[in-house]
């Protein structure tokens, strides 16, 4: 088939902008695939994990992973502890702000205002946190899975992805929990309470197991990624994948490591579907999610 | 101000979407950010110039730039020698075959298919073009700028933004004419051709010295970035910049600089409104046009 | 002072060539700031933190880890559990192939080859770990920190840094020990055996606390990375630190994220000596470790 | 074979320590086999040509460049008009000062120092330049090649790789020559001077054809890249290469294709020896120009 440059018209719509791009090549071609993948494993039925690393609450994404939650796009989350923390960060009115990333450090230092690229967020709202886990912890006994630990805060906000999870009883998996500043109250304030990953891996292979087709949506690799690929080391393999990152694979690490890598792990199947954008998730992620809105929602 | 996570449904026009990125992070808010620079110096008749460099035309982006010339948004091209001869592919109807990256590459050499990442393109094409370019060269007589041979190329096809250009008197500058298959015939035909780069910093140092006002889209660095920005050196420097590439800073080369580096060299003017998006251009060149589309000629 | 190109001769130290490098740009003059704070760290007798992220293990970076640990350049580990699991591969003498990142991952996945960019790992290697887990695991008992697991490992094996970190008393942890095979395992076989990492935040939080002088050297991000430099939140920062990342900080990410951003959070103090290296840490690590060994063991 | 983590001692040649690497994985044993490679084209008789892109002198490259011609190691040099000029600017004694990419550029403007990363260049480096090429220029008449240009040059200078490149009768091309501040200075000084690529592109072919077996080395990417390869398409293709460079395949550009990609159009043998290396040439030029001499030049 011919490379076709897209006919690009005001009005039209971002799916048919983004299907236009299928016959075009390097990302843009990826982007497209990787949008209809999307579309295709919740079209039949999948059951779909998005995975979530680097700093997408900081940066604005957290309306959209509750759209997708909300519209049954996806069955499951599994993120890292510091998205956690920032989602309280927002959920419970502290806020990032908007700066840069060329700016005095120090200065930050002394205000009290800690950097991530080109957002802030204030000193205040980890001393918030703090005071909303506190009891929660404090109350909270056993050994539970960071799963259930998750559930119960999310019973306890509003306006927030991790209340939509709890309503609707999407699991969400957050195996680096004490690798953030709840790891930190965790550790101050529990009393007879520990998070037990094992219970985490056990729920997330049965969810593997269980499902008849299953997708991934991975954000940024890290630990979410290969914690819940490796859930499928017991069972079959994904039929579809989908990532966006901007790791690259010629440097080994298992977060640019490539889908058809995961093959050789059976991770997924033989013949999953699977395609890599190699992209900003703050720039992937909300095209996708409207083209999936568009073709999943709207006909 | 804070971080607003996007408000996302069905149905939004693209420039809704990126205006509503503006409030987040990272990529996702540069993107925001060139988009309004981009419309920015339209609307206040700067002298706006786009650079190309990186397999653009393979990619399927030729249509954008073309609708970027016919819609007035540029007002001079400066490409490398590859996106000139891959527009000929394309102009003179070979075309481009979308592929794959994981191809065997032995396999396409014995088929004369050579392969630009995940897009072949015939020998035949080669082949095509020196026939059509082999009469024009060997027509062409004196010492002239590279902007000249395009126009006159450009005046001997259809369907082309270097017909588009032609048309429109807008100058397309092709510092590396040479470094291109094209340069292989000028050897082989030209009588008593010579391409005179001089004439190139010429014409384009006089626009920039002309321009009041002026603005530079840079699609990926390399020669074409260098080369307009150097123009700036006997000038004022522009007013406007927006830079898409994948290229980091901290490997020191030219097309990863940041903006604000060129700056130090006067390339900028010290009050320029500029911005790097760090994204493949093939995502975002046709958002980006897609928002000036609707921003300035449906309004 | 000037840029100084080195003088390169045959038989001269690396050490040297490191040093000459000090006098040059980008990401040599990064690599030679980086060895002589290393250098820096050790000698001023500061408690230095390795983290390590990227698979250094199947990359054959574990001699060199074990060379850190038996030199006392490093007090203590912290690394994600696929480091861990391969040191298990390497020490139980199933070892990993060296292969080639283009090969066929549907016939590895038949032959129960499991790729790692281009180096593989059998089945059987981890049928090997299970069978020495097994028991570990179903003999240890109560909650203890990853920390705890890695020395009753480290004590049961021979010829790996695990080895010699316990016989030394050099802390490991391994706040990601259930994102990796060793998860399942524990999944499986453990009794009343749970690991609590609020404990390795405990006592990593202590070693942060106690340190007169404390330094840091990252290989590639990740958990590690975050984890120890979060342990110093409740402390008063680093005063060294070293990355070495082929991550960029425009992508917002942490892994990416710069030392100075790190000031921001006060993880780093206001004068720490710190620098960033951006290369592969299969290239920069053994160059540093030499010129550490040149300039600390040999003088 | 098995993956050999390398036994790292004292005093150890560099070439033992980058042997060892070869036993490793991803960019460490790219490479030793780059390294190795490079060995073996200089000691079959290849014709060997070093292409140069991004900023290799001001970052301290050029005493490395001129002893790889005065040791005979390569045999023709294809670099950016940049290369050129920074190498006026430190052979005719105005040098690059060490500087940080974290400066105020606005101050720069001021104080007329020009920034590249982390050095810094003084606005009277480049009037120097203008003086000493002004004469040249005036003087120099009718239509020749870069390289007879450079050579011309390198007849009025010592010091300089340049030099010895002329001494030597080793060819330099700068098919961007224009693309510079030295193309300004064509512009301003030449009487009937022009400089005729297509005299490059027959200089550069015919050493392309004569050559029994031909190497290359290259630095970067960009221009010199493609116009060195592309002499190939008319010749047999090199039988070895080697490729140092900070851009990734997946971005679709020149700059990063792989060198399977270029067998794909013959521009390499398919049976060709030939390894890219993801790493900072600064880094990685170094290590192996001294591996070169220690295997060629010290047995």
């Amino acid at each position: 088939m011919k490379v076709k440059s897209p006919e690009i018209k005001v009005g039209m719509r971002i799916s048919d902008l983004i299907d236009s791009l299928s016959l075009t090549a390097f990302n843009a071609r990826r982007l497209a695939n990787a949008a209809k993948i999307c579309v295709e494993m919740v079209k039949n039925d999948a059951f779909v994990f998005l995975t979530i690393a680097g700093a997408m609450i900081p940066a604005g994404m957290r309306n959209i992973i509750k759209g997708m939650v909300e519209n049954r796009f996806i069955d499951a989350i599994v993120l890292t502890g510091a998205n956690f923390v920032h989602e309280l960060v927002e959920a419970l009115g502290f806020g990032h702000e908007i700066s840069s990333p060329y700016i005095n450090d120090l200065e930050l230092a002394d205000s009290s205002l800690n950097r991530i690229y080109d957002v802030l967020v204030d000193n205040s709202a980890f001393e918030g946190i703090e005071k909303f886990l506190e009891d929660i912890i404090f109350q909270t006994h056993g050994k539970i899975g960071s799963y259930e630990f998750l559930w119960i805060v999310g019973s306890k906000i509003e306006n927030s992805f991790l209340r939509s999870a709890y309503n609707l009883k999407v699991p969400i998996f957050c195996p680096t929990l004490h690798d953030s500043i709840a790891g930190l109250h965790l550790m101050i304030y529990s009393k007879d309470l520990t998070i037990d990953f094992t219970k985490d891996i056990k729920f997330l292979t049965d969810l593997c197991f269980e499902a008849k087709k299953s997708g991934i949506i991975i954000l940024g690799g890290g630990v979410p990624k290969n914690f819940t690929l490796q859930a499928m080391l017991l069972a079959e393999g994904f039929d579809y994948a989908v990532q966006i990152t901007t790791d690259s694979p010629h440097f080994g690490g298992l977060s640019g490591a490539t889908l058809e890598e995961a093959k050789s792990w059976c991770k997924l199947k033989k013949g999953a579907k699977a395609v890599t954008v190699y992209c900003d998730s703050t720039i992937a992620l909300p095209l996708i999610y409207l083209y999936m809105l568009e073709k999943i929602r709207s006909q």
